[in-house]
């Protein structure tokens, strides 16, 4: 499948608030899901919104969720238009008045229709979930047994419907709060780092960490 | 006003899916708040949803959030119930079949129906969302004159129908996956650090890091 290099904006995809935030390349889109591990899933139940966390997974131009295939969420997911937003939070923006405080970010929000996928993509999918989550976990741990997909609804969402934004660097402050002087004003950078993993009180002996784990820890 | 020390579930409220990690003590709600940086907000716009991530404070049993007059998200978050959500990530579930892979997690979601707060308690929930990104900002930075404060909408949400969830913990294996044996299980931690604050690039001169900047950092 070829995909727009570029993000192609519908109405409700078009970025009007903060304009020069907005990103238009894909790729920036994948970036953003590729680092985030948690994305917010908006369905509408009974006429009112719900936003729930969910894990998820990519591949290509393809979103997958999963659930348990009794999830009320899961089943309106496929109901109706669905809207998932993904932040990575870089740093917290000290200004020099409190209305020009801010946060650096990149953000994704998705729109579009989920379809139920079955057979071979659902593995797939699921694939995808967990290399999303744990990479190098899939051909480490046990598979998928054929309860336990029938238990799991996979739901796939094109990418094609999506904004991407981004804040960088230091405060927007007023000229006049510039020239005044006297207030500290920068960025605090907020990092996510891996602590040391804590083996599981079940294990039947002492484990060495496997490699595809301590290579994660390694990159912090 | 006196606020329930529990959290009264509505139907909308009540966790269906893995009710066992449902907490239903107010203070956890609170905790979850305090913990996070961001919210994401979901509206229904034209009949679908669309979740945005968000700044917040909180002040007792009321979540303020704000944003431009112009914003048609602030808007249509003004004639309907909203759903606001917020998540701390806690930790990697590495276990013995993928199927088990999960996320140690904390989470809130609120439902309810936002209100444009002006006046006296439109500054408290500015200030209530300044401090929350930036403890000890407010009173340290310009304050908001009258042009910045006719251009921001504050709105107020209260925190009675909310529902939190959380998970802790190693994986929950199968039994004969952990009999059979052969796999490492564990949790990997996933922790948020400050890093070394960036001076703005047009301060007057070299600033000292102030003491509310430089107390956070130590927290990490």
């Amino acid at each position: 499948m070829s995909i727009d290099t570029a993000l192609s904006p519908t109405p409700r995809s078009t970025v009007r608030r903060l304009r020069d935030r907005a990103r238009t390349d894909r790729s920036e889109l994948f970036d953003v899901l590729d680092g985030s591990l948690v994305c917010h899933l908006a369905i509408v139940l009974g006429g009112a919104p719900i936003v729930l966390p969910t894990g998820f997974g990519r591949v290509g131009n393809i979103l997958y969720l999963h659930g348990s295939t009794g999830s009320m969420s899961m089943r309106a997911a496929l109901e109706q238009d669905v809207s998932i937003s993904v932040t990575l939070l870089d740093g917290l923006v000290y200004a020099r008045s409190v209305m020009h405080f801010s946060m650096n970010y990149r953000s994704a929000v998705i729109h579009g229709r989920c379809r139920k996928v079955e057979g071979d993509e659902k593995i797939v999918g699921l694939r995808a979930i967990v290399e999303h989550l744990a990479p190098g976990s899939w051909d480490y741990a046990r598979e998928p047994n054929k309860r336990e997909l029938a238990a799991t609804v996979v739901l796939a969402i094109d990418l094609t419907e999506a904004s991407v934004k981004a804040r960088t660097g230091g405060p927007g402050d007023d000229d006049a709060d510039i020239e005044r002087g006297g207030v500290w004003a920068g960025v605090l950078p907020l990092q996510q780092h891996w602590g040391d993993p804590v083996h599981s009180s079940d294990l039947e002996r002492a484990y060495e960490v496997p490699e595809h784990v301590q290579q994660r820890i390694t990159m912090r």
